[in-house]
């Protein structure tokens, strides 16, 4: 991601294109910078495109997994997710993020973009010392990939909240977490603020997280946690013993379907990640597709093993959670760790799920799990999978582990620690001022008849009986 | 778009990659030009599968805004106008809007793509002459990136026809809308014709309309209407006091579904338009994002004043809304003038909506409003907010406003009075042929049975009591 | 595809960049040719990740088709295809379509990837032997564009099974497929084994299959028509006087989406299959394009012609079989054989799922005569069609036909023979050892109850009374 001051960015912001062979990279002429510094541009745009795309995904998934009297509603909050999300983070989000006028805890200047170079690409002059790739990207490229991380990150607080929660708290919410809380988390570690500047064990072993399973996933994981607390279970979730029962999804077809579009948008998540068009990308891709049918098989055999079923979502939210895993290690991991990451992500999603049931939190999706737990085991994993050494720029694929150390390790905790605590208490703050000034939960009767009725006026959906 | 004789073209067509700094041209080796004209055909290429994605957007927001028993035939619409399209647009439509014999009116000769180089990249020996960016696609690239967009001109007319239309009568339209009505069209602005010949205020004024808010959207929101009013509405939209009622649409999901598809689809359509891979088309991108976020945004506050709720399917034709508004500006608005321009068509749509379904226009999914009023919106948008000047190349994005000046303003006002006359003239006459002939309209008892029976012989759905 | 020795490859291996004029080659400097490596291996990786969304388009054609009590079994099986897809291949499979290590009948080495290089692109120097382009890829660029093929050859089998086929069967017959019976087949063909080492009439008439007609689509609807015979049919689809019975599929909304989002796959699956980004991408795409408009077309004719009524699933099913039929020959018809192609696929279709359903096979969705039935058209086609020749190179565009004369045509015949026998022979057995083990097929009573509650544990769909 932009700007990476740490080791997974510093390193894997300069291209193998010039790192595998350093003779090649004078050989370059000004001409060839161009072409891949617009080739740069163009990928990590489609990246980001794809990304963009995930937004159906998360859409699909929460209305598969919930009922369809509240369908209309997850709809909504999902378009005004990236509505809200762009304009937020155009007007200040971004700025708070990467503006370069600020100090260790946010950013500054930006606002609204302006001073940013939108159309003209780094200046190719830049090859000469040696930076021209990594600053590689307009303006407008870097905010279009940043901004929607940022809807993402945001969206996955929805799927927690479904069914109970009111329209308008909802949209503040999305707002508070796009311009503010993400962007605060960013600035922290992409954008080159506090870790940069006080968490650094030594270039070696700074934080690193490719592309966002502590930054982006646990972030949303903690917000999503915050919500489905602050509002309390659905009515009916459970019964007078205090047991959880089953609210079962209406739609396994969305569910399965937005879970291959996510998939799919993962494809850009990770590899776009690398900020350039270099040979890092597919590999980047590779890690990424192994980690996700890892989890999506090892969460077939845990649902199995603990109900005697595959349950068709839990598979779902399998291939998701081994997604979210390998997000921090697809850049530095070789495929054996990225297989293993996925798998222990696989089974940590359904445990994870049984768990915050029992523990009388309603997520109706999962998402607490998939995004949060999962974000921290992605994190941890740089600690005991990540290949980074001396040698790698030259990316050794030899062997199972290489192990980030102690240190590693022990940075990696430590924000896990942070990014949990800032989110926790920023978004618990925001969500009690909601509840005491707008109110954050709909009415009993308001529930009973579904949101899309009491807060939008119509049902999603109508079947006519000719049919 | 291709052979952009115009303003809109003439300078976008020049590559920022020479633009930006005329001595690195000097410096390309004929290597790089070769690499970067392939790049230029695989960006647009690639942009046109965006596109061709639309159809399944289009089909999905149709279908999710009108009734069940309709599905089907919805569907097979869909399907049948990339079918006909295709084969239609290979046949004649590409030589009407771009052959090379023809006149002022229309094109000649690349019958069948005959004569077109369909696999050779253009000679790098073009770079010499400086047109090697601009005349850089292969006839298969061109082709497949143009025909895209008649699918889609065509298409939009679908949704106002919705329910009542025959089958047949709608394949007949859909082979004349791809064959001639769309093609001239696009002759007389994109192919050279009409406009670069005649109404052409100087190099600075000439019509501007980067990716076709009015040859596209425009074209197919007029035919929209002309088809609505032919057709006259569904039985039961308007009571026996003449007011209208509402027809829910069946499922929300498909539609929301369907505008993320097709905002999807978007970054294709514009950013595509710039024909070229280069710096212009991440801002082209970032435009459209912010529009669209700022018309959905707009269209929910809207919405809300008037009826008291957040409708979400208005929200979501007031994403598209933004998203057509910007189509004509994209690539010559700073991010202010799109937001703007964004904005204005989020509320517009509501307002047309209202306005066309009063005055006993029956539009099942509002693409007259979406489609044609935010056409002519973003059309005009050019004479309040464009920024090319001498300083273009430079894209100066300092201010709000530059204006494209009172003559801009006349010019693309005259071209909305010609698209506007044109497409009423000819798919009326079309229209009033087919109701003469083969019939336009279904019979009321098979338009009660809904189209799915008693046009395709089989129910869209069939839900089992087991289930 | 990778490693192509027969001609479909050797020929388009070599990149048009460099054809068109030998002289460039030369004047490419190093640079150059390592900017133009990383677009080829973005190019492929890009196609990759659309073919990988096929198998959601495969997911929604095979639920739309059949019965909602069986929805979330057919959403099961599907994610399950890619997961254990890519473990499969992962493990074993790449190894044997691919690795170095074998003889003419299957691979060896690089189990699990070992010793493939994944990170780094290849040498540039290659560019003086002239084969930097089309050994350019790199192995993790490789496997991620051949793992996604290998999905989709399983999935192909999924919908002709549908509806009785115990899970645990399935997944053991997707294991089966991926690992050991497609990668064969690719060892014979694109792997350099058999074709390359027995079969070969001369450089100019040794099998040509550009993307799989034969290799990917004729190997997964034989294996289909296996299964489907295996099974039985549905409870219900013959009567007492073993005449077939319609049994409608539950949701034509997904069918045609589905549709759509596998015609966009396509335009990964054939043009990817050019292994380089160069001109002739986009032709292929073209060809493509025009296959499936008239395969559509064809098919909306021919079964009004036969029931009287434009069934959308069946042109849906016209569509797909132009888009089978078409790849083999993609790269190596002009658009008049492409349009011809697609017609006559269109046609088949229709009379293949007719007459397979007389034959007393119960095949659900039509999968043996999309894939199969037109996978064996698509792969004699070349022999009519094809421009191979020495011009290839130019690819000359006048006239229609070319052909491939009697030699090319007899080839491509014997390897349909080769891929039904040798898929038919080994599907067989592991359907009868399945069969005699795990049993193959569920028992009467859960087939009644639909296998979503009696397989996993829980019905697809919940509509509430409230909606």
């Amino acid at each position: 991601m932009k700007r990476k001051l740490f080791t997974g960015m510093g390193i894997a912001g300069v291209s193998l294109v010039l790192a595998a062979s350093p003779a090649w990279a004078q050989g370059n002429t000004e001409a060839s910078a161009i072409v891949q510094t617009v080739m740069d541009n163009l990928w990590v745009f489609i990246a980001g495109i794809l990304v963009f795309f995930m937004q159906a995904g998360f859409a699909l998934v929460e209305a598969g997994l919930t009922r369809s009297k509240n369908v209309a509603n997850i709809m909504a909050k999902n378009i005004a997710d990236m509505c809200i999300g762009v304009l937020a983070f155009f007007a200040v989000g971004y700025a708070f993020a990467y503006g370069s006028g600020g100090g260790w805890f946010i950013g500054g200047n930006s606002w609204f973009l302006s001073g940013e170079s939108l159309f003209a690409l780094p200046d190719p002059e830049l090859l000469e010392t040696g930076e021209w790739v990594s600053g590689g990207l307009s303006g407008a490229t870097d905010f279009f990939f940043q901004v929607v991380f940022a809807a993402t990150a945001v969206t996955i607080a929805s799927g927690a909240m479904a069914g109970r929660t009111k329209f308008s708290a909802y949209l503040l919410f999305s707002a508070l977490m796009t311009a503010f809380i993400y962007p605060v988390v960013v600035h922290w570690t992409w954008g080159g603020g506090l870790i940069a500047e006080f968490i650094n064990w030594g270039d070696a072993d700074s934080y690193s997280d490719f592309a966002g399973s502590g930054i982006v996933h646990l972030t949303g994981g903690v917000a999503a946690l915050m919500g489905a607390i602050a509002l309390g279970p659905r009515i009916g979730k459970y019964g007078s013993d205090g047991k959880p029962r089953a609210i079962p999804g209406h739609n396994i077809v969305f569910t399965v379907i937005g879970v291959f579009i996510l998939w799919l948008g993962w494809f850009g998540f990770n590899p776009g990640s690398e900020l350039a068009a270099d040979g890092v990308v597919m590999s980047v891709a590779l890690n990424t597709l192994i980690a996700a049918a890892a989890g999506g098989a090892v969460s077939a055999v845990v649902v199995v093993m603990k109900t005697g079923k595959p349950d068709v979502g839990m598979v779902g939210n399998g291939v998701l959670g081994g997604l979210v895993g390998i997000t921090a290690g697809c850049g530095a991991f070789n495929t054996f760790g990225s297989l293993l990451t996925g798998a222990v992500a696989g089974a940590l999603v359904v445990y994870s799920v049984l768990f915050i049931e029992k523990k009388g939190i309603d997520d109706p999706v999962g998402a607490v799990s998939v995004h949060g737990t999962c974000g921290i085991w992605g994190v941890l994993a740089i600690g005991l999978f990540s290949r980074y050494d001396d040698a790698f720029l030259g990316r050794d694929d030899a062997g199972l582990f290489y192990g980030g150390g102690l240190d590693q390790l022990s940075v990696q905790a430590v924000m896990v620690v942070i990014i949990v605590a800032w989110t926790a208490i920023t978004a618990g703050i925001a969500f009690q001022i909601i509840k005491k000034t707008t109110g954050l939960r709909v009415s009993p009767e308001e529930e009973a008849a579904g949101l899309d009725i009491s807060e939008h006026g119509a049902a999603g959906y109508h079947l006519e009986t000719t049919n």
